[in-house]
């Protein structure tokens, strides 16, 4: 039995934007979604009922690097695995720590074996193979498990590149033959390829063929020019077979949620929307709101006019502005409630629109909404 | 009319402790109470929905120093007044700055007029007068406010103490002339006078001749032994009326609070069960529990087995203590509600007791499970 299979349920009919539901061993997930981030088992500042009944999350991410380190993968199966130790009981997706390793540690050895890293806590050295990774997340019993990977900066030459992606490709079968799980939790493999065609190309073909139940595109969104992104994940998505599920990896703003649904991508995921509650702005239907700056000082209004979530019903920009300037943990909170709930409920709009074949007419009046002024 | 009233229901048989009803214009307030302190308007880390629900708190209180200085008494009754701002509708009561500024701001300089400081904030010079302070805390519009006092720290000289005790009794007379809203908020008088029982006594009769709705006892719990503080205060109450409340200023260890209702008093306050929160720590059934230690890292029971609250039914030791070495909010956001919880129930209890006429039987047992070896 597969832990895993993707419904599609339809199709835009100008775009090809999917409109589809992935079912999992811990219920179903609507798609195309967007995944909270909650890289030390909690996303931050929130409880699992208000990513439930505030936010509506269907589904949130964990990072096998973070877990690993800290409180230990031995510990967290101990307590029965994540969703026990977190208490989640809808699907987490872990990642495979390839891009902490990569971003966060210092002093990385990469080899055919896997990469030596010394831990970003406490200095600690430390070894991350495709066999360790799969121990990790199979420990952590996600329902989607990545494989391990590099993800490859921008810029990178062709040669690197080239490289990097065979490696990944050569970890990925690893990955598959350690990965001890396969009834309950589904390996996705990771296109890699940087921004060259060609190695998009091979790296998702050969992927295919290994015969995933679902791929994630990553190295994407590292710092390249927005129409770079859009360019090479449309031209990647159309090796991927459509029967399974595809995740684009680490991208949240709203306007790249939509330009990946429009490339036939099915899920996101970013820590973007909590890490700008910390810093006191708010992602609002007319744009970003630094509701911390003083223009807000005496504004008796809400965040965002055509908002219904906990934090727009109940509380002034004001209120949450004196609560950030306090540095008061209820303002993160309630900035936080707000900015994941704007984005959930954004992709709840983007499924509709897919239903009635309107994604990009939605798009053309969000983004004049919301400021963008072009694409 | 008055804007507050006490009803006493009933006096502990064997100890003379006191079961009680405020009225106020935010609604009654079941007493002896715990009041859980909301310093900047906000009890650090939780919502109102969670005071009400979870930890079922009547009555909170805000610093009026802290509120002055940031946002600023204007700006908060532009917001229609505290409760609006915070968005509570349950009653408040506001302290008068005296030991914030004397505690927390740099080169204060007592006059007969008023004290002179600078901001902890940003070292701007303020000054307070007993006049500034009505007008702030009218301003805030809490249920119950405070009469500006100097809280004289321990030891101090009976010379000094007899002299700022009898300052604390004029500007308590100044703040009564100056309080614009009689009506809606009930203006308390603070008895000091050290640890000099015949200048507790003076103070007490002092105030009690100018007829203020309540009393506070200040002056307490700044450093001398828990002997002397039970020795003054059970000295202190029996000067004051029957018939209005008495609160005891910024108490709030669960023995302190015990002690205190034997003693006659019906309010208490702390920031402790918050404070103590954000370092990892836990009061419990069977006295505290820093679960941030490691003991505690594969714990998977709960952090109090006689407690059902929110975090309590919920949440392991284990992942607590997680959350707390990984500096995640969720972890101070559980330990603050659990440790508020604590508190309010241990005084749901108490007045129980004092129903039954059995409070020092209870004190004894709680005492004895709490792991306290004496008084």
């Amino acid at each position: 039995m597969q832990a895993l299979t993707y419904e599609l349920l339809h199709e835009d009919k100008q775009t090809g934007a999917r409109r589809g539901i992935i079912h999992t061993p811990h219920g179903d997930i609507q798609t195309p979604i967007f995944m909270p981030v909650g890289t030390q088992a909690t996303v931050k500042s929130v409880t699992p009922e208000e990513l439930k009944e505030e936010i509506e999350a269907q589904i949130i991410l964990a990072n096998t690097y973070h877990l690993y380190l800290r409180p230990g993968h031995k510990l967290v199966e101990e307590a029965g695995g994540l969703h026990n130790f977190m208490r989640w009981d809808r699907p987490i997706l872990t990642d495979c720590g390839g891009f902490q390793v990569f971003s966060l540690s210092d002093l990385r050895t990469i080899t055919e074996d896997g990469v030596e890293f010394k831990s970003h806590l406490d200095g600690s050295k430390h070894f991350f193979s495709p066999e360790k990774v799969m121990e990790i997340e199979n420990s952590l019993g996600a329902d989607i498990i990545m494989a391990f990977d590099e993800c490859v900066g921008y810029p990178a030459t062709y040669e690197y590149t080239k490289n990097s992606m065979e490696r990944t490709t050569r970890w990925a079968i690893r990955c598959k033959e350690a990965h001890k799980n396969t009834e309950k939790q589904a390996l996705f493999g990771i296109v890699q390829g940087g921004m060259y065609k060609d190695l998009r190309k091979q790296s998702a073909e050969d992927l295919v063929a290994l015969d995933f139940p679902g791929y994630a595109v990553g190295g994407l969104s590292v710092g390249e020019p927005k129409e770079l992104m859009c360019d090479v994940l449309e031209y990647t998505t159309q090796f991927l077979p459509k029967n399974k599920p595809r995740y684009l990896m680490g991208v949240g703003t709203p306007d790249y949620l939509i330009e990946a649904v429009l490339r036939g991508i099915d899920m996101c995921d970013c820590v973007l929307p909590t890490r700008i509650a910390r810093n006191g702005t708010a992602l609002t239907t007319y744009g970003k709101v630094v509701v911390r700056n003083k223009t807000y000082e005496r504004d008796f209004t809400k965040l965002d006019p055509e908002c219904d979530c906990y934090t727009c019903k109940n509380y002034t920009r004001a209120y949450i502005r004196h609560l950030i300037k306090a540095k008061e943990i209820l303002g993160v909170r309630l900035l936080s409630i707000h900015n994941l709930r704007f984005l959930t409920k954004l992709m709840e709009r983007v499924r509709i629109e897919i239903e009635n074949d309107n994604l990009l007419e939605f798009k053309n009046e969000f983004y004049k909404k919301y400021g963008y002024t072009k694409e």
